[in-house]
């Protein structure tokens, strides 16, 4: 029986192997996306294919240039030929939940940057509706917190500031120096509706609902290999 | 004839004394807000008033320190009494457009918390069309300026980034370590949904489009002193 980590490897090195020579391709972070940025770096090392990356979060950037993968910067660039990331929980129209690592929003100004949006996972990540078992992330100004969460209240989500992030005492910051939080909703019954009522709330820069934008998912499943949709 | 800072004095005292004991008041921004601040603090020394102010930027909370207002952090509070803003144009719904000073993002949460949202201003920044004079501020995670400068070239906007900041070599940062970019329309005739359509954008942090938030509006006008509406 395959390990959870055999199974998002063998996602993360399908995805991996859907890139072609000359690509500018956006790299996710994540457990997943670690696996398929690691068969890049050795595709590059093998093949000699020329590939070039835009990192999604710190995280990733170390990856990349520990392994060698060239980089441009984010604000260099407004289109990419492909973008590959991992996902929370993904439903049967591709919508996501993104966030469980604090980079859903530099990950989301990648991904807006593509019409070929590619999201690897294991077979656990697929629900029928979004929220079902995660919380949806919020990346908030920190001076807005108090009327964020009144405000988050109203549209009927408990939002909880996230902690504890190892080795930093304290709220978890993201690499944009906002506070991240989780909105605990009921399932979602219309996920669209719901992220333009966060996008209107002042002080949420960005939330882990991602509607409309992946294009392919690989699901790494147990019994079944490789589910593509 | 009374000159344009004597003007925005009459318009920032006339706000400043709608003030009440024990109010919590948000306190904005830029050339007219600080005559209202100037006019506050008097009131808390010669009446004895008990006014908390929440301040909008580094440039108010450095104001209000020196002249010895109290001061919340915008964190802990969700809802004020009162906010007493300037304004760059202001159409006959009360729809504005603010951030010349690159505050917006900060104002607007301010903004927000309150049903009581008092603009001053002289009366040349009344306009009959948004957009008819200046630009809209943005405010825009510096990773997403390419892939934002695109999607709002879109809706009929083109971007600049704002430049020379007195003191700061390079583009203007935001309290908030942010991008500060103007995006010239042409008139707007629909604002609340180019509103809606910024905020859809990922990246975009802040807009300094006001929709449906002021419920005053204060000008000061050469001929007819001040006007209310």
């Amino acid at each position: 029986m395959a390990s959870m980590d055999e199974l998002k490897k063998a996602a993360g090195v399908r995805a991996a192997d859907m890139i072609k020579d000359g690509m500018i391709v956006g790299l996710g972070t994540g457990s997943t996306a670690a696996h398929m940025v690691n068969r890049l770096a050795e595709r590059i090392k093998t093949e000699g294919i020329h590939v070039t990356g835009v990192s999604t979060s710190w995280s990733t950037t170390l990856q990349c240039r520990s392994l060698g993968i060239p980089l441009k910067e984010m604000g260099e660039v407004s289109h990419l030929d492909m973008v590959i990331d991992g996902a929370d929980e993904i439903d049967p129209n591709r919508n996501l939940i993104k966030g469980r690592g604090a980079a859903h929003l530099l990950e989301k100004i990648v991904a807006s940057m593509t019409d070929n949006y590619v999201i690897i996972a294991d077979s656990g990540k697929a629900v029928q509706q979004l929220g079902t078992k995660f919380a949806v992330p919020l990346e908030i100004i920190p001076g807005a917190i108090a009327v964020v969460t009144e405000r988050v209240k109203k549209l009927g989500g408990e939002v909880k500031v996230r902690m504890g992030a190892p080795g930093k005492d304290g709220p978890v910051i993201s690499d944009s120096g906002n506070l991240i939080a989780d909105a605990k909703f009921a399932p979602i019954a219309d996920p669209d509706k719901l992220a333009r009522d966060l996008e209107h709330i002042v002080g949420i820069v960005g939330h882990g609902l991602f509607i409309n934008m992946a294009t392919k998912v690989i699901l790494a499943d147990e019994a079944k290999g490789l589910i593509e949709f």
